[in-house]
């Protein structure tokens, strides 16, 4: 049944990921002819320095003109693991033109333009798959999309930033600050130069754009999904977090709100239970809990990062995409037919973990207390500390909008007793 | 997009999974045909007791001729949860013969006979999907052979049977014996009034025998498993177990050799360090670890049975299967094409957790060490303890063949001074 014309691939990229597609390709070409039905070649390599010594690679296949081997015609799955907007998004539109499928791992460009890269890839025929885009080697898109495609999901929460994760769990660990967690992370290679899209939560958004909009049948962009980095998060607030039983993750939360009629998408730390499965989420490992209606909690748990991880993703699609090529279908592309709203912010249901600054004198509680009764904010627990004329009260609330919650944090900032509002963290995972 | 003319499913069985995949299908139609590209439609429904009032099933589609059902020529997929190996099995060939793409369940009859099952679904140009046989609604079949296609799997660990993960937690945590953990399992609804399938670890030596042939693609049948059940484990087992930092889980393992060229796969309890994230798996759920050369170490964790888990798991399945249809393609079929060699019990390469009755006098532990070295087998730590005369043996060993081990053990018993063995438990986890 093994076809002997190779199906041809063309990698765009060879840093960390594409060179180790490339090694896998040829040290595992048996196995994957196998598994597809028919070889896959390397038909071309297209990177930015053509003069970097690449083991295992023949120079020949090597070019710095990425849409001239994209055009070249006889492609038929196009591997993009360059990564940003330009010039990906127009080499894979140029793929599909030029009749390739394509495998991509390219969250930042999927968060904000993967409807239009759907219908390109509809238009002429070929498939469009991303698995690497979002928690490295951990299937998570497929069993969304194909094995919980008979089922209502209506939670996905995860952490999907191993970098943040490390410095989290480093803070948890040893009490350090932000900045010693974040220098550390750097030092060993889990935080880049410029820890931005990480710490500040852009990469973890982009994938939360992408889950959500697997999970819930509907279109979700970057811009759709709100975001708060981790660079604030304290010493202080671990401590806070320990004595509730909680440590504090940077997690990815896409929900549908109670009704059905909407969902959201959202980035920020939280703090979690320690009894919580993602609480044991070490280093820079990443995990995803999804919650369906028939199936009940699942979780997926793995390596996020890496370059041999984020390969095996790579290659799962590829595989999965040539056999596709070869029985002359498709597998499923967009599935936006829900089209429900994403609702802002301040729609999120959730609770808050509150630390605020106060006077020490009678009746502060109760004026804050007030407060949060005004504002429809039902509290939980609170815990009162004073010391020297200093004192401080920690209050935890039951389940409310965030926009109430910001109400009630705004009239508490203009109470004379209130000196600051020290730290607001959400709880989430009960 | 959509057809109008639906695609046709016929249910045999309608017990606690099959009328749960029957209430979804109703309740879900619009969500199911917006994914699938054409509405589905309940064509009829094979049952035994056909006088049962089914909530929410037209009693106009029940029928107690499951073989006419399957040959009525115009059903597109057939759903099987009877289980068992007859009538599925012709039942399922029957499909096939008559056109029709099959979604089972049956763990059993896909240890048994899966091959031939594939096959014939190859021949008839069919599908032949079960996501739902191995672990609930986790998705685990989809993600090994599809997601992890370009990967090399080495190792798949994994509790794939809920009822006695219920008894060995309710034992850990409890400090009960098997008969009592045992008792409130049945009272619960955990366990059968007949527990011998999970106990004596039948049901999971089947699943491990489907999770080995994809892993590896190799085939694997139940036969090729080796099984020991879990009511030989004891309380003192337990706290043996908590001395080392560990629990004790039934697991399911299939491993590659070292050097490739062959396959296990078993079923016993085993001592796991409380570090492994397997060690948290709590009650009736389900977890499996995967170990591959790129991907590195996944776990995929949620509940592993139950109607609704198991309708989602065969829901999925069936969007899957109807999607092929409608594209006129099929999903992967089987892959054997490695075929290695299964190995038996006596090749597995493990860690051993022994206790000794002894002597209460010197020179024991030497003639032990003695008996230890001259098999091969090292020793990695011994505790000793002794009153009254009586005294035990903990030895821990290094990794050690299964045959070495056995070969210990018989000459242990044939010294004067061991009175007897008390247990022996395989280390995993490491």
């Amino acid at each position: 049944m093994m076809r002997t014309r190779p199906l041809k691939v063309a990698l765009l990229g060879c840093g960390v990921v594409g060179s180790e597609v490339a090694r896998i390709m040829t040290t595992h070409a048996d196995d994957l002819a196998a598994r597809i039905g028919a070889p896959v070649e390397l038909a071309g390599v297209a990177v930015r320095r053509p003069s970097k010594v690449r083991e295992g690679i023949d120079p020949a296949l090597v070019t710095t003109d990425a849409t001239a081997l994209v055009k070249r015609g006889d492609i038929d799955v196009v591997v993009e693991v360059i990564g940003g907007i330009e010039p990906a998004r127009t080499l894979i539109t140029t793929a599909f033109e030029y009749g390739a499928s394509v495998v991509s791992a390219n969250k930042a460009l999927l968060a904000q333009d993967g409807a239009a890269l759907h219908a390109a890839a509809n238009e002429h025929g070929e498939d469009l798959y991303y698995e690497a885009a979002v928690a490295g080697a951990i299937p998570l898109i497929r069993p969304l999309r194909e094995s919980l495609a008979g089922d209502k999901i209506n939670r996905v929460m995860g952490i999907v930033n191993g970098t943040t994760n490390f410095i989290l769990d480093k803070m948890d660990s040893t009490g350090a600050g932000y900045q010693e967690a974040l220098d550390e992370a750097t030092a060993l290679g889990y935080a880049e130069a410029d820890p931005t899209a990480d710490v500040e939560g852009f990469d973890a958004a982009a994938k939360a754009a992408i889950l959500a909009g697997i999970a819930f049948h509907t279109r979700v962009r970057l811009d759709d999904v709100y975001r708060e980095g981790m660079a604030e998060v304290t010493a202080s607030d671990f401590a806070s977090a320990k004595a509730m039983g909680c440590t504090i993750k940077l997690l990815a939360i896409c929900e549908r709100a109670a009704d059905g009629g909407s969902v959201t998408a959202r980035v920020h730390p939280a703090m979690i239970p320690l009894t919580h499965p993602l609480a044991s989420v070490r280093g820079a490992y990443n995990a995803v809990f999804v919650e369906s209606d028939a199936s009940g909690q699942l979780m997926f748990y793995g390596p996020g990062a890496g370059g041999a991880p984020t390969a095996s993703a790579v290659l799962g699609d590829l595989v999965a995409v040539c056999r596709n090529r070869l029985s002359g279908a498709t597998g499923p592309g967009e599935s936006a037919y829900a089209a429900l709203p994403v609702s802002p912010m301040g729609d999120v249901v959730t609770r808050y973990h509150i630390s605020l600054d106060v006077a020490d004198k009678p009746g502060v509680l109760a004026q804050v207390a007030t407060v949060f009764a005004e504002h429809g904010v039902s509290i939980d627990t609170v815990r009162q500390q004073g010391k020297d004329g200093e004192a401080s009260l920690v209050v935890v609330t039951h389940r409310a909008s965030d926009a109430s919650l910001t109400g009630t944090v705004e009239a508490l900032r203009k109470l004379d007793t209130v000196r600051g509002v020290a730290s607001i963290m959400r709880v989430e995972g009960e």
